[in-house]
């Protein structure tokens, strides 16, 4: 799968992931209430509105971007109808041939981490028959339990031809509580990297590998280390933007041959008719605004990885 | 939530936790043979025969112990049937008076944790009107990413009298790989730990947190150890049985007023219809084998809590 991702991103010209987020602040009032109108102020009413937001914005982006990464949590909020739009997202999106990563963020041990990686990248066995419950096509997985919580992973990648990314070091302020611990004279997550690099190590694809790495755009020096120490490993970068990080600080991020990266921004672009910037479009167009938000980002971005 | 699941532990005389882990090995074949028949070799009638398996499992477990803990990755890998379970699982508990631990190891940073914190143990507004997605009484929470990752889950439960517990130590042999690492000369964990006591601190109930503890049972001496460094935190202990963990090993796991623990078996109750010990119950009366594993296993832990 890292494979096809770095070929999207080559022929886009965009290591770009759109964050399909979609937190009910970020949808259009005017949106949200044709929903409740029609519906009542239920869950499926919300979810319906999540899901007519998501497909105006999946249709303004598609062909922009390589890939999209839609957070399990904000359709969980939104109880059972909200996870079947998430599965309903995961499908609309490979129907318009983007790469899905879904941000689930799980990691547990043994038989039940190998049932997360069953549920989000592999096929389940029903008396012989193989169905594939929810089908991302890479997932972010926790690192906290060890090799345990990984291994499982990566067999069904290896399987199925998908990839994982691993949280080595997130965008948030109080990441460093425990991820820049000192462990032997190196924070944790160099040592969370060094296994990243072990893991992927069997399951390369023209020269990187299926087990990529969450490593935050807000702190560059930081992403700076963890390119050289694993250097055939494609980083997921959240922070870009609404948390602070920007393009001109990404620039190490990438290798010579400019891939090893893809930036995510959520609230950025899907939120984008909320900002000054692409006020003008009005909240009823906020899929142009998404689209605009989308082609600025590229551009921003082209000083980080273009060599 | 935790003066309730006290109460509970108290009035049942029993410190256990069944877990809900219906993964489709531990389901009696004439239960999965009987649902295929009837619904094709699908995701729907998988789930059907897991929802018949549950229900006769509470059933016959409901009146012995406080608190049941099902487990997400077994329900998601049958994809939105096994979800739909999941939610009706919970509720069903709920109906028999259990105490609910959604295992779900969730973790993120931010809005995206508030919504997990929503999904699980909260209400989500749609326009005014409050709903509840998941509704368990307690979460499973990963602390990887930092207090960013934990506050948006101590809200949740400040408003709606609900709890946590989150990963210190893990009872897989990986735990060690990160957890262990020594940081200023003591393991991870006990930084975990102590940042458990702090975040528990302004959540208490009858002289215990909200925060709770996930640590493994096969690791007795540092339970010894994460006792006394959160004293007002429950214990919430997986690898009992099946993954090594013995009764006379958990003496210190417990406070002296008899709690403060709370022990989990999974495969060793509801697929106690598999080991020798009960098989001449047969695999249709694997409600009565799941029954009498419970009995026994309450006994074997009076060594441990009774003083």
């Amino acid at each position: 799968m890292i494979g096809k991702l770095n070929n999207l991103i080559k022929k886009t010209g965009a290591p770009v992931c759109v964050g399909l987020d979609p937190d009910l602040g970020n949808i259009p009032p005017v949106l949200l209430k044709k929903a409740f109108d029609a519906g009542g102020k239920t869950l499926e009413a919300a979810a319906s509105a999540v899901w007519s937001y998501n497909k105006t914005i999946i249709d303004h982006i598609y062909d922009l971007v390589p890939a999209v990464k839609p957070q399990s949590a904000m359709y969980e909020q939104l109880g059972l109808p909200g996870v079947a739009v998430f599965k309903k997202t995961i499908d609309y999106c490979h129907q318009k041939g983007l790469v899905v990563i879904g941000d689930v963020k799980r990691g547990d041990i043994g038989s039940t981490s190998a049932a997360y990686a069953t549920a989000h990248l592999g096929k389940v066995e029903l008396d012989g028959v193989l169905t594939s419950p929810f089908g991302e096509d890479f997932s972010t997985v926790n690192p906290y339990l060890g090799s345990d919580g990984i291994k499982p992973f990566l067999q069904v990648c290896a399987k199925e031809g998908k990839g994982i990314f691993v949280l080595v070091k997130t965008s948030n302020p109080s990441s460093g509580e425990f991820q820049d611990r000192l462990v032997d004279g190196r924070p944790l997550y160099e040592h969370v990297a060094e296994k990243v690099d072990e893991w992927g190590s069997g399951l390369m694809e023209d020269g990187y590998s299926e087990v990529g790495a969450v490593v935050g755009a807000t702190y560059p020096e930081v992403g700076r280390t963890l390119r050289k120490l694993m250097p055939r490993t494609c980083l997921l970068v959240p922070g870009y933007g609404a948390q602070g990080g920007k393009a001109e600080d990404l620039k190490d991020y990438f290798n010579e041959d400019g891939l090893g990266a893809i930036v995510n921004s959520s609230r950025g672009i899907i939120a984008a008719w909320k900002k000054d910037a692409y006020a003008s479009y009005g909240q009823e167009a906020f899929g142009e605004a998404a689209r605009q938000a989308t082609v600025d980002m590229i551009e921003d971005l082209k000083k980080a990885w273009q060599r």
